[in-house]
């Protein structure tokens, strides 16, 4: 039984391997200059439309955070994160163990309101001694959210022009940008999220990859010193190779796009037969990321035939249950999933 | 016109002035091993019930809960707070600083409610991939509160209950504790609070004196290391003597008990005189710091006579005003302001 | 031509990138708890003699160096390494980034010597104040060393001893630990090495895998929380199998001792060619890294033929050329190499 | 028996405290925005010749470093000081606690040479993989240094002319400063001192104060969000008038002048006699401390008779002994101390 608990449970896809095998035996230089990273960066470049762009790839999404963010604060400066996004959770106080605060504030459906933003923003600089707080020095969001869902156009643009006005750099964690680029329904494209953003992480690991995330400083220049950083936080990899030739594969005739789309169907497919069936969504998902309230009982009940992922306790009788889809999921891995339900 | 504004406005009671001009030509040792931290130890030994407590005094509050989480804490680990909590709000992202997250739950007129704990820490453990997350190490509370407010003998004994039943150092910041411990009603004494927790700190500063506060650590030893953890952190003050000599004379004759209870009693008065006015208290607090909920224009009228702590924006015509009082408040300067409400 | 810059130039050993390929389809769970990781444990466990070991796979060098140095250390103690070490020099500062002094004291041919370290102990607690400085907490050597140098069991027992006397842990940086333990002439097993320090890091990078290190914890259990601080510092890989199925591969049929073995053999034969061309060794190295000393001009004109590590500045007019041969180096790269001498 | 341990034995100098009761009942804003700072704050400007410089008054000497320094540095960057510097040993890791490496170089009486620093930089920037290295963010001196002695004012021109080439921001801690600027045969002034440096801390503590410490930027602005780092790091005192109150004296009437000049003179009569009776000064201090070479019978001998500050062990059967004088020093006690010789 295929296990749909997330999408990093088999290994590279299909065209990846074959460039590694293909790439193997060439001599190249280490720690991102060779020739694969460089191919890579200008494939990225080319389909964000930012020829100038910096491109950095790191290895996985935790020590990505924790570089870009460590790297445009002040020592006094806090990020600002809804209460669920990935940084204030799940990444174990990696950004506090660089000594900034996470600075905490609610979400909807996982998403960052703009209203909200602007309302505490002004909030926080009307208060008497607001320099004895943590300054907000950027603003966090993920996209997709950690709930699967996605920001319009409409309101990425707002967001953005709030973050503007404030002079706080907008990172985006697009650990999953591929699955949120090809959502149906979704006005938002690869070039529009580049220009309303200062920074955005290509996730690769969640796509396909073995592991790889690729930076893009799209609204501003990579801070000085990067590649020290990069090392100090012990993310630069000596065979950087492994990411270049990965992110180049990803990047060449839209694979990453495809990768995308098809598991989005094969998500679509699960909660629909889910909703057949009677179960309750946890909220609406476009993505590869469907959440559904179950009881104990029957999550207990599906795991005698499957690894689940328990995402969240609602209450004592129910928890969220999710289910996610990726490049090896097929057809009939939904079919026979679905028919468990 | 006195001003309310806060407990810091003056310089030293004048029985610590005196006594730092009788001892300041004696040559001492540095950094805390003088006679003078040694008396002033051996009082607040006497004081706790506690003859064998590591008794260390430290300069400033932030800088002793800094010294004191991060030393408590191991790297993965966090501190609980509520919101509202002056590690979580008003210190700058001191912890933060030292890698460590402040883990903020909501609080209930500024306390943490050990029902609300015993929750929290059940639910964190049964989350699936809690490795992933920050681990809870130690519980932080004020005594009293960012809001005056004071946690009863129960209160308290049911929060250390679920500590310990975690293994979580308890450690209570009682920057303003004497206020805490002569507020009318609690039943919470100072061999109490030092029997209900792991580590206490006595505030000095806002209890009279230019600079100090007293860690006592009660329910447990102090950590290996401590004194360079307190020099690594800037905390260590060459001329050690100048806390102690003030600790000596707070705990000489009571003066600590006696400048808790005289500022209450005239805090009171201020809140009566606010009430029968017809202001709006935004709590009722039992100790030096009184909260009334006044118009944007009632406050702009009151800066005209005085210095005014506007202590929190409530919406946009309200704001939460807070009155504090300490050895410094006389009864006139009390009816020199009630005049102008 | 073949370039001898380094030892991480191409991609994985042709036996590691078939087991990628052979394991890739499979379903695995994440974060190193999947089946080639557990595997690859178990052979570490025999190989060590140490059944009952904890072995933690990470993605590189300094975010080992990173994760496991700041889990045995108390925030006011730092931990001592050669001035050449690679945590002092070449990690960017990866420690200090952690809160923590790297205390550097002098090498011998890249080695630290028991009799310096003894005397360093005795006097730094002999100062008077010493407790106003970063505490010895652990202390640091890499097998090989930075010059290619290796330990006698003589030497490291002794360095083991002194260590014990201080209690403090013994962690070893074996980066390239392969190519130590098959030098010709050590008298140093890998069971010895178990036995003669706390933690041992078993490199896998620059052995042959496309990243991957793994941690022993022989003469101590693991730090409580580990896996958290593994998060915590960036350094967990979703699909952790791709460092479990590679040395799951290393430790198979004893490929990792044969990858060391057959690079010493080439090193060798690079020195014996320079050494009879006339050019000076910087030292003697047994392992896989070569050190020659050369004119700048003599360095320029190789340059023309190859990539060539500048090593390090000797003066004005010489440097420290560094050759390194790894898996990928056949015997026909070593003629070409020699044949531009 | 008077002790010449150190200058921080007795409380604060008669001038100082007279300040201190005077001022004491009035009411003052907090956290350095109070009148006495706001005079002090002149007074040192007035002093400087810098009418527009930023002033900040810090409570202790490792504090200040830490902050300064932290506030300076990028964090892939480190700041230079030679291994003697405070900082690099008697500082418990305060710099490195904040992320960042002290990176120490040789020193020659204490001081950093010109030449030195030049060849360093030179040497640092042509190395091949120099960005794997913790970047030269700022240089740190001490003047004047850990050993009593001074740079002349060509040294420390020379020095900061290398600063500038390299963009490095200089930094003088100050802890001892009036001792330096009073030495006979000092070529060095106030206003000197403030034009070869950018940041400046004027020290109180060592200098007749209970506590304090000023910093001056001098050729630079204090860096955006300073006060929100102070409180960050703990070292914002809520009665901030105890630092203003004693600077505003030390700076009244050439007082902070006139007791390092005073102190200097008592010195030298220490170790005129001294050497008179054929002990060996370990170097020639112009200052405050002198330093003088002695068996450790010698020393036992003088512990029956007073507190002595054994400085530095030498070797079996020598120690570096320091007498220091202060304010406090009379040459009735001085006498005293010559009749044990």
């Amino acid at each position: 039984m295929h296990s749909f608990e997330n999408d990093y449970s088999e290994g590279a896809h299909p065209l990846l391997l074959r460039a590694l095998i293909e790439s193997n035996e060439t001599q190249q230089k280490g720690y991102g200059s060779d020739e694969y990273c460089a191919a890579a960066r200008g494939k990225i470049r080319a389909e964000t439309g930012m020829p100038q762009a910096d491109v950095e790839f790191l290895v996985g999404g935790t020590q990505t955070n924790q570089v870009v963010i460590s790297s445009l604060l002040q020592p006094f400066e806090g990020v600002i994160s809804v209460t669920s996004g990935h940084i204030a959770v799940h990444e174990a106080g990696a950004i506090e163990a660089t000594g900034h605060k996470v600075i905490e504030v609610p979400h909807e459906n996982g998403k960052l309101s703009a209203a909200f933003l602007a309302r505490y923003l002004r909030d926080f600089y009307a208060e008497q001694i607001y320099d004895h707080c943590v300054q907000p020095g950027m603003v966090y969001i993920t996209y997709p959210t950690e709930y699967g869902t996605l920001y319009s156009k409409k309101e990425l643009s707002d967001l953005y022009a709030v973050c503007k006005k404030y002079s706080l750099p907008l990172y985006i964690d697009g650990a999953r940008l591929g699955y949120g680029l090809e959502a149906e329904g979704t006005d938002v494209t690869m070039r529009d999220i580049v220009r309303l953003c200062d920074v955005l992480c290509i996730g690769g690991t969640k796509m396909g990859a073995l592991a790889g995330e690729a930076v893009v400083f799209c609204g501003m220049k990579k801070p000085r010193g990067f590649l020290t950083s990069v090392k100090q936080r012990g993310a630069l990899l000596a065979k950087g190779r492994l990411l270049g030739v990965q992110f180049d594969a990803l990047f060449t005739d839209g694979l990453y796009y495809k990768i995308g789309k098809e598991a989005n169907l094969k998500a679509r497919r699960i909660m629909s037969a889910l909703t057949e069936k009677g179960y309750k969504p946890y909220l609406t998902s476009p993505t590869n990321q469907q959440f559904v309230v179950v009881s104990n009982e029957q999550c207990a009940e599906w795991e005698k035939h499957m690894r689940v992922c328990r995402f969240q306790i609602l209450n004592e009788n129910e928890l969220v249950v999710r289910f996610v889809t990726d490049w090896s999921t097929t057809d009939r891995d939904v079919d026979e999933l679905i028919r468990l339900f």
